[in-house]
């Protein structure tokens, strides 16, 4: 008797632990090791073929890498074609897309410069940088001009990391004391997963008043 | 009166000319060379510090990098708590907060780890990773783990590159075929410049439709 029972324990044990287990996996589920850590940025890249025409490209796995000196990272597969175009001319350009040029951006991720003079089809405007070997889009209402400092190999990606020389804004974007708007400045996003382009919503609130709330 | 003429015409040149350039200097408004490339991801970055105290802080620097392996990036300072942290312990977590958890995530971006306790302050609650070794959310609804592979130094800043070992969501933010939905996310966003946190908006189209129009 007295060893059923302790096989019972035993099992008892072992099934409230497994319940136990299966509960807090049971809140997540895991999804393996992919790219899906949102959201991301939709940033199109400007840069010159070895021709010297002005080539775009959309990207989202890029970001903010360093406020001194102010840079940006873009990682880029070496098979697309702005990839040797950075490389030779160590320069690029950011250009940050309103939602009015959502096709345009689309457009500049889904095809080739080395097939397709993109510029040509979207009939977009490109314009010479004077600070860098690079050209931007006289339409999008944020551009940020960078030349490159570090390439870092990740795997299938290269790190592009630039330095940003200067950030130029159409100025019905900005506030008082030059302060973006983000509500003017219409970017939108990408989220890995999801085939569609998301708009940027309203405030949710100042973050100060925000982390007041927690400190209180 | 021939030299007066040359000299008008000449002008007139140098006049048309100063008009046209700063019609197209115009348009945009140099804002100097500084940090605001948006729209910036908001996520919480967890680790341990070396009494083995789980830390969360919230980090804007940051970026998918590479597609295989699977990997992203995180800039940090030198002084930040989190720096040591993820060094020693090589390993971090992202945390992406949906709106609910503003408040706590404005929290973690605000104090630092060396003198507060805040997952007490906030009363979230820390989850071992059993893959690498690092803290993850609970409440979070998308959590990923990841182990440090390599630091790149910048300047002010130290990219921490870590390669995803899995990706955990909470089922209700998942739509058929485990794609992840924007909407139920509620992930939301940091523009540089701006002291408020922004929604995730409606789709503003799918990224095929889009592309389609400008191939037509």
């Amino acid at each position: 008797m007295r060893r059923y029972q302790r096989i019972s324990v035993l099992c008892l044990l072992t099934l409230s632990i497994l319940f136990a287990v299966s509960i807090d996996a049971g809140t997540k589920k895991s999804l393996g090791a992919r790219t899906i850590v949102p959201p991301c940025p939709v940033w199109v890249i400007g840069s010159y073929d070895s021709t010297g025409a002005p080539n775009m490209m959309t990207a989202s796995w890029v970001g903010i890498c360093c406020s001194d000196p102010p840079s940006v990272t873009v990682s880029l597969a070496k098979a697309r074609y702005s990839y040797g175009n950075i490389e030779a001319c160590r320069a690029f350009t950011v250009n940050i897309p309103s939602v009015a040029y959502a096709k345009e951006t689309a457009f500049f991720g889904s095809v080739s410069g080395r097939n397709v003079d993109k510029l040509a089809a979207t009939g977009l405007t490109p314009v010479g940088s004077e600070l860098v070997n690079a050209p931007y889009l006289a339409e999008f209402p944020l551009v940020v001009e960078c030349r490159l400092v570090q390439t870092v190999e990740v795997g299938s990606h290269t790190m592009f990391i630039g330095e940003i020389v200067d950030v130029k804004a159409n100025e019905d974007i900005l506030e008082e004391g030059d302060r973006l708007d983000p509500l003017k400045l219409q970017s939108f996003l990408f989220f890995p997963g999801s085939g569609n382009f998301y708009s940027t919503g309203g405030s949710i609130g100042s973050i100060r008043d925000l982390q007041a709330e927690i400190e209180r």
